[in-house]
């Protein structure tokens, strides 16, 4: 039902979203305030309910989801693990925010919200399979079949930022080679522009002051743009192997949509072009011509948006 | 019902598989004749009912699946081309079984039907999710998600064997480098000992006289038992990129089990602890330490055992 409304919660671990989400997808307000991890697990979700019943106020709200952070269960509404959130181990979200707010509460990790908001408000709308991998520090991913959202008994379905691309590749942060991440993630692409800079590499790319260790794809996408071979040269690896990714998943799962979000997914042509002609190249000619090979249509509301479109789910609501 | 008849039909380009299947998956009886694909689309369907009639015999059979080499589309019951049968162009092989037969017929592709056989009956009992990979002159697939086959709008999805594995392999028959198939199928085996022999490895690896067009794995396996270098080398690096392949279909899709059918599955521990140690290095450990990685279970039979289960769903017959 389109009138009715639900709250979308994306708990980061620096700060958390917040959205009023009809049932159509559209984000009627929305607000973000710090997390402050420091506070533990217990303090941050009684802020939660403090800002989630702000953001409520007079409306009725039929239930409340929320993206997380690390491994959970949506069985059982629990986050095993929060890498950026201190002291989170085994923590019962769903409990807790339901019995402060009074209403059903729904968790999924964070890349599963966002495929689920592309998925019903965004460049999945119409389809009925969609991958989505999440472009940004690391690599993420979600995957909707068949109009379901595949979890996995596990809920570790749609880890798609460590397959192997490459296994003669670099070496990626979690120990192995040639991972999509060591590719694809702002972490790859710093990691590749200063390799390239210890050795001398003459560069257009410029690194903003005091943003040495924390620069992202941004100013290697300009760069290439102006024509600097090195930033070319990262952005087009990183396109094939986000393409020979793309093709491996075209084969097996003969998806309508690939859609990319995160920062890096706003490049444009220069990032696009390459992750398609590599798909094409190493994909069966009639699942690739179904495929739809796209940028993310709802940028950093993804996350609220599929998570009140969870809450939905539970609340009966479609 | 345990006690519902349904013929399967694995249809291939040399010999056609046949069995009288009860609703439990059990093979009451089978029998294989030669295809004679020379006889054309309409003369191969004329004999398949011949058969399929004497087959049946006195029996109630409620329903007839099909197995079919090539692309086809389960929807309109329709073969679009087989590599191996010549002649055979959009042919619309339900309609005509069914004219022929008077029962109602369902298509789908050969690995698929395989992937259905070992899920209902065979390695995946029990799982909800499942992949099979079919090891043999080429290298083929079909995936079971939360208990339902995977066909994807253009009956292509689980095409896993020309999925880029390496990008600096070896090339695949397909044109492409590094696809699973050429590594893992009997033909990519063939082909390294070849190379190798060409340029003066000694091996102990015995080829059958008259076979050198034609051997697969097993004299390669039979060797690498014996102590063989070059061939525990092949043997262990086909099953690195079965495992990497694995690793990635891990991550993706949290299955229950991976199972792989065809000649070489049954290679035993030297291929087995090649694929599982691999998958493990380049897993997360929740999922990896759920999924069985094993050999299917049936052999020759999962390609009619899972035609005869498509064709129980068919008739409602679960």
């Amino acid at each position: 039902m389109p009138d009715q409304l639900f709250l979308g919660i994306d708990l980061g671990g620096t700060d958390t979203k917040y959205g009023i989400v009809d049932g159509g997808g559209r984000v009627l307000r929305r607000n973000r305030w710090p997390t402050e991890p420091e506070r533990g697990p217990e303090g941050v979700l009684k802020q939660v309910a403090v800002h989630a019943r702000e953001m409520i106020g007079a409306d009725k709200v039929l239930a409340v989801g929320m993206g997380v952070p690390g491994p959970m269960s949506s069985r059982l509404g629990m986050v095993f693990e929060a890498p950026n959130l201190p002291g989170w181990v085994n923590v019962p979200v769903q409990k807790m925010l339901e019995d402060d707010l009074g209403l059903p509460v729904r968790l999924n990790n964070d890349a599963n919200a966002a495929a689920w908001g592309e998925f019903r408000a965004g460049a999945g709308r119409g389809a009925s399979t969609m991958i989505l991998y999440t472009l940004g520090t690391g690599v993420g991913g979600g995957i909707i079949i068949e109009g379901e959202l595949l979890c996995g008994p596990d809920d570790t379905a749609g880890e798609l930022g460590h397959i192997v691309v490459n296994p003669e590749g670099p070496r990626c942060g979690c120990g192995n080679r040639g991972c999509l991440e060591a590719y694809a993630s702002a972490t790859a692409i710093r990691r590749r522009v200063r390799e390239a800079l210890a050795a001398g590499v003459r560069t257009s790319i410029v690194i903003p002051a005091g943003e040495e260790d924390t620069f992202g794809a941004k100013p290697v996408f300009e760069a290439a743009e102006r024509g600097d071979v090195l930033a070319s040269e990262i952005i087009a690896e990183a396109g094939r192997m986000l393409g020979l990714a793309a093709a491996g998943m075209i084969n097996a799962l003969n998806p309508d949509v690939i859609a990319y979000g995160g920062a890096m997914s706003q490049a444009g042509a220069i990032l696009f072009d390459r992750i398609i002609g590599t798909a094409k190249a190493n994909s069966f000619a009639k699942p690739f011509s179904r495929v739809r090979i796209v940028p993310g249509e709802l940028g950093n509301d993804a996350g609220l948006i599929g998570a009140a479109g969870l809450a939905m789910r539970l609340a009966g609501g479609e």
